[in-house]
């Protein structure tokens, strides 16, 4: 039998030079653990996107140099390294390639058949396919080495997401009639909610299609907005053994003695260490340490600031009260209050001196025209403008705190309260929103019981409801659910029992607002189908159906 | 000899039944004209590109029912005709089609082979390919039958631009055997400087080696940054005849009795036509009529508002002038010496005195330090509530007047001058906004010289001067070019001969900022590589070369 260390490490994109130390390091610490073979994840070497960094010619270079360079340092240890390699032939130029090392030979290449040209992936975008299975015999067992998608096959994934095809190619079946021991799949599998268990089932149909042992590593670490979460497994017919998720993890897997363990698959509670997860890392890799946002009294907000203190350290996180003239009595309380339990330092200024000397201003250029979404929207951007000014001012960075449900329906100001470096809650529903919210007092009441219940308000007008321009957040999400995350149609939607009038006006809503969300911040992905890169819409368009 | 109608059409995405009626209305007018075959663009049923709405059931049956109401009205004519087919085998679920019509019949059909995926294209996200040309017999000729990127095939197209494969399928070489009497292709290509020669050199090249003429009609129209210039072209061994650019255009072209034209690639004028179109077709399909930006005395918004007014009439354009403690005396002067000049109508009003009051609201939080950035920003971002008030009281749309240097090196202020509904020269380098200026003051000085002599400067602290931060353009942008347009490593840009220094500069200013550039407006795209969708970068990471 052979050991294993499942590399599971947090790689920054583009930096090759600290991506090679890492991986280094870590077939050190495994070889001093007798490991025979250290697995590292796809694209290890530049960080899984790397997007058109790949068109570079120095970062081509510089990969394909590193791997080499790792290879000299595998003495007497085994490397499985994610990198790319050039196609000589036509095509793309390059090859998503596995590298087999040791002492300083690369022994072996694999590279990728299936290529990810669906949501979040571009990879034919850079990548030739390619069509030869590799397996390979290591210290006498013959070990099939794969990465990532070319196990998302029609026999294990019989029902593929919207976008992703039945490949043709299946190389489970061609991996059958060479009966290996181990099959490796190098993976950068992005999280969501759903991808946990998906991801998990079709590992677990791979062991008992091919009815050997997997070895599957992943990245972990946030890229923008893609959060990997790692989850690294082996899986053989007895059961599996997990890695951390959210977190680097270098397990050492002797399938002689494996210690069996077992994950639940909580989606809230995955979703909020996705979520903090994705705040932290976001800071450090951008060498971030404090944050600022807008409080407002409302549940969106406090939910932001608590995952950011979680992330971040209370102590880092500075929020700003910045009442106006329309905000409620509790808006000012609430927040002080939800500071105060959390610990995170607030400052009030009111965006009245500043708003009322803007509407001054402005009147002559108004041509006596009546108050209307206007000063709304002018309220939205003087706060961010203090918030941008405190940002600029003292380098803590702006967090959004818009929610799914009000960047779906365009309710909310462009340059306003659309405005952030990085988006926490845009992939979570307001339903989803509230869960969380529940889940974050599970212990104690961190937000206090009044944000939770009082009715959602913009407050930019007197009396303003959400209600007043949106059906009721249960409906718009159950809605908005079908059309983004099932990709459902209009008809089918109401032939599900929905409302006829409130499906069109929602499914209007949805196409209305993709000029507002090109400019929104990147958002933390936790769902199947979030905005932002993932899903690509028309900006101009009609819409005859 | 057979007699063409190269419909040249002006589609909006999406818009399947718009669409559908405005390709029957262009056959009934072929079929007065006595036309044998009346040819459409690329994806025309649905515009191009369509991007997601290809994942939308309803949108694919229903662009495939168009076919056959299409079909329906080929009376005694044949039309070939862009749209989808679903591909009922293992792979993406579409193919992206070229329908052969006539007499309530799709007589045949032909898949695209080669779909690009790369720059601004993503077919391989939607599309399956298809290696099977079509050569069919229609009134006794031999038509061949292409679409777009399946003639940039290895022969015709030896130097691929960034991220292009050369491709291993040439269709030209399986045509040859064919002798075909004629070749048709129908495409979506979008308007660059360069790409208005390229695209003829590939088609006089198809022309040539199959020694037959060539119908290649074209898509025309602004799909939010993408300009298709159409420029569709009946070629033979005698010359060719063209059509308009930036207009739609059904040409009649008969074989016997050809008009030989030509046409002048200059590529300044081309720029100059693009973006006036850019910005009117942009406002029509959005039924957008009036515009508003800041005039700041300076080149950029100077020649943005006068394609603006160009492209909508002056008495649609409205400037706000926006002065500050810091503006020159000249910058509101030559702003209205501007106006008057181009007979636009604007607004005077100081940003002064809400910059004071905000100054002094947030003079406790600023903890005694001292004026920055900050300041600078907070002064942009006033303008920019300026603007957007305007807007939303109005009714006009923001234009966005940043240039592409600009862009690529950060140095612009988000949710200030960096707002707008859509970038008018994010594209275009601000040697050749000088270069514009140029060409717009032709017949007369419709810019005052004093605003093309004046020193570049944000005017955002006392004495600021662009060079202060940047190199000087003509560096600056000789550098940029290198690194954005001719994707040239850091090395070969010292090796040709620039600064060293400079160069590293400029390239760690290009791979900052990409942060602001993530939540900027579309930006209409003039060169074969623009800042946008077509430029895909990850925000966060570490270049280590």
């Amino acid at each position: 039998m052979l050991r294993f260390a499942l590399c599971q490490l947090n790689y920054i994109v583009g930096d090759i030079e600290g991506n090679k130390q890492k991986i280094v390091s870590a077939i050190q610490k495994a070889k001093k653990e007798q490991v025979h073979i250290a697995v590292f994840s796809e694209l290890s070497i530049c960080g899984y996107p790397p997007y058109d960094l790949l068109f570079d010619e120095a970062f081509i270079q510089q990969s394909i140099d590193a791997i080499q360079f790792i290879a000299n340092e595998c003495k007497d240890i085994v490397a499985i390294v994610g990198g790319i390699d050039r196609n000589l032939s036509e095509g793309k130029a390059l090859f998503n390639t596995a590298f087999v090392l040791t002492n300083g030979n690369i022994i072996a290449k694999y590279n990728k058949a299936l290529l990810p040209t669906y949501d979040v992936f571009d990879e034919a975008r850079y990548f030739e396919p390619s069509y030869q299975p590799l397996v390979i015999e290591i210290f006498n067992k013959k070990i099939a080495i794969t990465i990532c998608e070319d196990l998302w096959t029609k026999s294990l994934d019989p029902e593929p997401a919207i976008g992703k095809p039945q490949y043709q190619y299946d190389i489970i079946e061609k991996l059958k009639t060479q009966q290996p021991d181990y099959l490796i799949n190098i993976a950068a599998s992005p999280f969501s909610y759903t991808q946990i268990t998906h991801r998990y089932e079709i590992l677990h149909g791979a062991q008992l299609k091919l009815n050997c042992p997997i070895v599957y590593v992943n990245q972990v670490g946030v890229h923008t907005d893609l959060i990997f979460d790692g989850g690294s497994i082996f899986i053989d017919n007895n059961g599996y053994h997990i890695c951390h998720f959210f977190n680097e993890d270098l397990r050492i897997v002797d399938p002689n003695q494996i210690l069996y363990n077992h994950f639940n698959p909580n989606p809230i509670r995955f979703i909020y260490d996705a979520l903090v997860f994705g705040i932290k890392d976001f800071f450090q890799k951008n060498k971030f340490s404090k944050a600022i946002l807008g409080l407002s009294g409302g549940i969106d907000s406090a939910v932001v600031a608590i995952l950011a203190a979680d992330a971040l350290g209370a102590h880092n996180v500075h929020a700003l009260l910045m009442p106006s003239r329309y905000s409620s009595n509790h808006s000012v309380t609430d927040a002080i209050e939800l500071c105060q339990r959390n610990h995170i330092t607030y400052d009030i200024i009111s965006i009245e001196p500043v708003f009322s000397k803007t509407e001054e201003i402005l009147l002559p250029i108004f041509s006596g025209k009546k108050p209307d979404i206007t000063e709304e929207n002018i309220q939205a951007r003087i706060r961010a403008i203090y918030l941008m000014a405190y940002s600029n001012k003292h380098g803590h960075v702006l967090l959004n705190t818009s929610n799914k449900s009000e960047m779906a329906t365009g309710y909310g100001t462009l340059y306003g309260d659309m405005c952030g470096a990085i988006s926490v809650l845009g992939d979570v529903y307001k339903t989803q929103v509230y869960e969380l919210a529940r889940y974050l007092n599970h212990d104690r009441e961190r937000i206090p019981q009044h944000i939770i219940k009082k009715t959602p308000s913009a407050e930019l007008r007197p009396n303003q409801k959400d209600s007043d321009s949106l059906p009721p957040y249960e409906i718009l999400d159950g809605i908005l659910f079908q059309l983004i995350e099932q990709q459902q149609t209009v008809e089918d939607i109401i032939n599900a029992g929905f409302d006829k009038e409130t499906v069109y006006k929602v499914f209007a809503l949805l196409y209305q607002y993709d000029f507002k969300r090109y400019q929104a911040p990147p958002v933390l992905r936790i769902s199947p189908k979030a905005f932002g890169f993932g899903r690509r819409i028309p900006l101009v368009k009609i819409l005859s159906y």
